[in-house]
């Protein structure tokens, strides 16, 4: 293979410098930073592909099925599922696993209506589109969950087509749980007997395992599909997930497909087989008890965020057994800069494994800008000991360079603080 | 991160050594093997992700976009779209860029009947079921082109809905090239005025830029999308792809999803950012000359393999400006060894950028199992000078053990050759 150009290399070079900084204000996003697999850069040299079901035999045998097979296992014990009575697969990240069970689902009532809450994830709406599925959002209390009761009405008028309820075991923004006996008990309750419940647990999925008194969030809550992604709790290089499904609806479906001359039950086909690589690795490497350890860190971590918070005024708060803690949405330059992404009046940070003590002492004192908690929410503020705000006046391109923050220049973009290079 | 358990690196360290060993024997896939891309290791550390739309701003800022970006100008270039005539980004591979195209065309005409030829690879079949889209499946020639008869005879029974044609621009098994312009007489000749036109490129799409006297396969011969795959011609350790469509199909879309709240216009959402650096990166190294080069190379070894196959009486063959090597069906142990994916009674091999002529040459002599072109057709022989056949008798362990021929027990399992470790 010809060499890399220099221009080339120096272009990767201040690419890496450039991620290299946000990475250090990374507490907007639930994707754990404090993962080192150098075990898998020898794999980067060969065209490594999981082909289709990873319990099938390939004549593509380059692949890490193996891997991918105990890592399935590894998610089936944790997510409470008996015995041979799941399939799974390594996705390439938590939109193909809902896609997949939402996929099932429509397989087994394809005149089923999906419900979902305002506050699931905005791919939900995508995914129902590409199936083409009917669906109904609910309500969401403002806490996260979904209004139990407008549930109940809306499920109550259509008791003669099969629901196929979404349901979030840790919403984006709130990182709240659905409370699945509830949902069960709703229907019950209308004597509806044909449903299916698929779980969006991205986050939480592997966070629930870990702690001593988790909400329903499994096969034992009766679940039908799950999806959980392995670049947030886990932490990965690239986006990944893993999804599983009881195993009498992916033989449906593969049966299904099977008809029309194809043999492979995952969506995706030609599939990353680094992904599972990775995952089995990080297994390998925390095993139950670390997993316990550091969600144990992250759980910390947010309280004392929280308590923090607080003493300077700002009203944060969280769910139990999530590291999402809410707050009022502060200033956007803060936003830009901690990579937050808000939602009109809150925003949230995610204490996951990377983030430090020192990061939520400062949210953020920098060279140029400072960050700080005050008078009830946070602000954007020059360095100056009188913490005068820039977050309001415009700062010329000269005087951002002086002080050194061409770095910082996106997060004064968004302020109107850096004026463009032509009107300097 | 904790550090990986001793048994854990041993695993990996023997999987590298079975992946290395099986790598020197892939002529079976379109996938090269010929890359090496050192500088994509140190973005291993971060938790990159290219979420959504690579052309729109996201407030996750450590992505890969402004890299995107240029990957998805080199394709629009050479996939001749007219500037900003198109939209696209990098997919996880050729199902996703599939699955992308006919998404769309299903938006466009809600009513579309998808067309596609019986050579098309087989998760045709699977994307339109999740896709809840209606299709019919039209026969293919025996040269592997769709059969332009009884596509005619078809639509001309169905002129009052939309045709979605899914045509090959490049067979999974014949390298064959469904011929545009013919297609787009029918449809005229039919005065079929709204249609659709996907094309699966996955190999061929980055095979024909690069030849003097290509067959129609672009935007300029009318298409409205197409997928082309990064792993197969350019080369990558994961699968990925390029996804192409016209911009007025993409915003119609965008419209829709944004009404629903969501304004990511990709199928994943969460994206794999290290594959756009890995295209951005192979692109750099080639360049233009350095891709039509290769391509040459490709196409004289396949010319190679042909007269090789034909000097043993072997009846080989190729389409144009294709690297499949078409070839009557081996024995089941060859096809093993080879990695070989036959159809009925023929198989394959592409000559990708790897394929040395060595390899060809031999078609496998190794330490223990020669693979001889004899009597018109390949077989699979003992090391003996007298080229015994194996293949059709039993091999104990010790025998095999013996021989060193433990690395090809698959390769003998698959023969009926080496008996269980029960049995022996």
């Amino acid at each position: 293979m010809p060499p890399l150009p220099a221009a080339a290399v120096e272009r990767l070079t201040r690419f890496q410098a450039e991620i290299e900084q946000l990475a250090g204000t990374m507490v907007g996003y639930p994707c754990s930073q404090d993962f080192d697999y150098p075990e898998i850069t020898p794999f980067l040299q060969f065209s490594l592909n999981n082909v289709g079901d990873p319990f099938a035999e390939s004549i593509y045998r380059e692949n890490s099925y193996a891997f991918e097979r105990e890592v399935v296992a590894f998610f089936q014990k944790h997510l409470r599922a008996g015995t041979g009575d799941t399939w799974g697969y390594v996705t390439s990240g938590g939109t193909e696993g809902n896609m997949y069970g939402l996929y099932l689902a429509r397989e087994v009532y394809p005149d089923g209506v999906v419900y979902y809450s305002e506050h699931t994830h905005y791919s939900a709406a995508k995914i129902v589109r590409v199936l083409g599925a009917r669906s109904i959002m609910i309500r969401g209390r403002s806490d996260g969950e979904i209004d139990y009761d407008d549930l109940y009405e809306t499920l109550k008028l259509r008791r003669d087509v099969p629901p196929i309820l979404l349901v979030n075991v840790g919403t984006t923004m709130h990182g709240a749980i659905d409370d699945l006996p509830r949902l069960r008990a709703i229907l019950k309750d209308l004597a509806i007997t044909r449903f299916y419940i698929h779980v969006d647990a991205a986050l939480s999925g592997m966070i629930l395992p870990w702690v001593d008194d988790p909400q329903s969030f499994g096969f034992d809550a009766g679940i039908d599909s799950v999806a959980v992604s392995g670049h947030k709790f886990i932490g990965s290089p690239m986006p990944c997930g893993v999804a599983l499904a009881r195993r009498r609806h992916v033989d449906r479906v593969a049966r299904s497909v099977e008809y029309v001359g194809c043999m492979d039950t995952t969506i995706s086909g030609s599939r990353n087989a680094l992904t599972p690589l990775i995952l089995w690795s990080a297994i390998q490497r925390w095993g139950e008890e670390g997993f316990r350890r550091r969600v144990r860190y992250c759980l910390d971590m947010a309280d004392y965020a929280i308590a923090q918070f607080k003493a300077h005024g700002v009203e944060a708060w969280r769910h139990k057994n999530s590291v999402t803690v809410v707050f009022p949405r502060p200033d956007d330059g803060v936003i830009a800069h901690w990579q937050m992404a808000p939602s009109r009046d809150i925003a949230h940070l995610m204490t996951m494994a990377h983030v430090t003590r020192d990061m939520i002492d400062h949210l953020g004192i920098e060279d140029a800008v400072e960050i700080r908690m005050e008078e009830g929410r946070i602000v954007l503020c020059a360095p100056e000991p009188e913490a005068r705000p820039v977050a309001r006046r415009k700062m010329s391109v000269e005087e951002a360079a002086e002080r050194g923050i061409e770095k910082y220049r996106r997060t004064l973009e968004v302020l109107g603080g850096v004026v463009r290079e032509d009107e300097a």
